[in-house]
């Protein structure tokens, strides 16, 4: 398995070539220059997050190729790729999932079949836009709390265990205390940045408009992020937006 | 126990009185009749989903009286009442809850005691503030979906066991297949109310008006709420917004 | 005339009395005081800013007293103080109105009549809710053209003259240039502050929840104004909430 | 001058070729088509409201050919076409826009050049979105004042000649009666249908989400859009978002 974010060179005799980039136009054009280099039958995966109309248009053209191709975003933070327990969420037809999973078994927990070209780029985008908004309805619960004299352990002892639970709560909890391994602990040390959910927020906005899709609340978690990444905090774990809702000023 | 929402006379020899009433007004009316006809040393618990500014004023006309008094929201729904795993969330002296516990753990599986006066309905709030803005985060993520090309099971299979679970997709899923006993499945019949629902979120921006606390994404679920119950759908399940989303006229 | 905001012996034999405080609460213990202590017939004068239900409750001490009464917030800010421009609503009895109109039209350019008791808070709420909406949405327009590398002065003169012409872009532009006048050449000194702009939207709030009335842009201009006096701009005019949108650190 | 959606014959001696076509992509295609067909020099002015980069995009397949070119939106609804009261914002090079001028007064009352290559649509979308938001923030003005007891012109005579003033309540106020003329006052015949506010409400969206700009307002009036859409009345005119406010169901 060779890994480039490069040259056709390096990879025109590989049975296997994953790419991993920063947006759709980075990934059309290196699957642009490399996949008419492969020999039929290669297998391409493209783990980026990136925005699902690129996702399958890189599928076209291993397709033109007659490669095999996989999208397959992953999810899990730096956590996750030190403790190789992150999960791949994989768009593609049958046959290219079957030779992919082994080789992505190796580097994740976890790998899903999510459905044909594009389905592991939805997938992602649409577990993000979840995550984010319950990160936000979970720090404007302990705002709230704080103002009504309601402590944030009590809080996390009645959600944890009640309707409002939520991993954004029981796994990543945005105040420090309750959760011990949740980045609140180490001062919002990522874990996953603000300006990564950001990119996710937006990406699932731009396939929203693209497809007349409703999220209201998925665009105000956009706009809140945007805010909070413009107060100079994108490098910030993404919990840390309940400084926003706090009072930025608090912090400095 | 003498549980009543009525006259004074049914409970002056009571040595635990149980109030649940629809507002913060009816609670300090009741109480304000009833509570100087209680021995000192009663027990009074109001069992009620109402105000934090209210319940504190319920239970200081208690400390007027030498009364005990606990306010004790509930949570878990037609459910819950049902098959006894409420919980509950109480506020009040110690004292208070010592007494309190055993008898309203005969009613539900869990009672936690949150605080001192005012903090049962503080956790309730915060808790459903938690819940309206992650359902709304899910149906979404499902809208989106839908449109995309991705399975609902595909998406339940992902989020489910990813950073995007919550209670409202693993517990209460919002379309039909994933959860068999969610509402979605029998025709969104509650449940837990739209309208119930929204009485909680507008008790939660109440709350934060009071208290100068931010909460966008609380304030604009009251408002998806307000416009789904504006909609004539306020006795559906709070998990049919899915049909606010995808559009009420697909529902003819 | 004489203007008071505290003790009952200074008005006893006053025939007109205007008070202007921070709170509803404040009015209702200054006029429970002072109302008891006036003679039938004298007319009692709320400038304030209150919520709706308070100024109802005031009107009906006065009316325990054979009082007439008006609630008669202003609009217009530091320059309509100055510059005797100020726009009085009222709401009373039209006995009431027309006593305090000649006395109102001394202070102010215009006094409306605009209905019974607390039709002249709910006059102010509406018209500042709008304010700060549309406020909000010009700023919008212009972070959006500075991006589109559109000159502030070319959607100036298209919006301006066209439908997105409003007050707030006309009068009181959010951008230095277009209009020599407006609070964004003098760096943003208010005019009017952001802490008063929110205390209204939270004013529109109250009455919005007490009265189940959809706002949804209201309700998400109060939680931006909340964000922009939590990062320590609440003295600011509340035309510098561009820089929320633009992102706070660009201001250090 | 032809006026033509179609065929590149129709147009190869054309001095001056306008379109006006739904979307970006038909603008590309249609010109992709037709500008290699015309002499150098041309003038080829597109009408159509489109996303600004597909603009840009279309003036340079104008430039490859040495044509002149436009970009020239136009706003005012059926009324200013009927009327000759449309607006055109016009973006392109000073040349351009000074042999276009003359063309488009005829059909306009006012021609504005806003800028380079795409400033006619980047004014126009910026200029809507205004519109979209400051029309919302007016309904809900006119809800809260139907709860609180104020009557709809009260509030009109308070705030079209105070801070509250915009063209969506001085010229086309969504409750019938203050503005004779408004689409309110005939049951919400368009005007100019929500469906195309949607339009230009999500054009700008995507605008905000190409540049990173922060407009929640302006994407929380396009979920209001797009709910008010998928609630059957794409096709009432854009004030008619008031209903959505009350609560459909009231409509039926």
């Amino acid at each position: 398995v060779s890994i480039t974010g490069s040259a056709a060179e390096a990879v025109m005799d590989a049975e296997v070539v994953i790419t991993m980039l920063p947006a759709g136009k980075h990934v059309l054009s290196v699957w642009g220059d490399l996949v008419p280099t492969l020999r039929p039958g290669t297998l391409v995966i493209d783990c980026s997050t990136i925005d699902v109309e690129s996702a399958r248009k890189a599928h076209a053209l291993a397709a033109d190729r007659n490669c095999l191709s996989l999208d397959a975003p992953v999810s899990g933070g730096v956590g996750g790729a030190k403790g190789a327990t992150l999960t791949f969420m994989a768009g593609g037809a049958p046959a290219a999932f079957a030779k992919a999973e082994p080789i992505l078994a190796q580097m994740g927990r976890k790998v899903v079949h999510c459905g044909e070209a594009g389905a592991g780029q939805a997938a992602k985008i649409c577990n993000n836009m979840i995550l984010g908004v319950s990160m936000i309805g979970v720090c404007e619960a302990f705002v709230l709390a704080e103002k009504l004299g309601l402590s944030a352990q009590a809080l996390f002892d009645v959600a944890s265990t009640s309707s409002g639970q939520c991993w954004s709560l029981t796994t990543y909890c945005p105040v420090p205390g309750p959760v011990p391994s949740s980045p609140a602990n180490t001062d919002y040390k990522p874990g996953f940045a603000a300006a990564l959910m950001l990119k996710d927020l937006r990406l699932a906005q731009e396939a929203a408009l693209a497809t007349s899709a409703s999220t209201p609340l998925g665009a105000a978690a956009a706009q809140l992020y945007a805010l909070f990444e413009g107060a100079g905090h994108a490098d910030d774990d993404f919990s840390g937006i309940i400084h926003l809702l706090r009072g930025l000023s608090s912090r400095a």
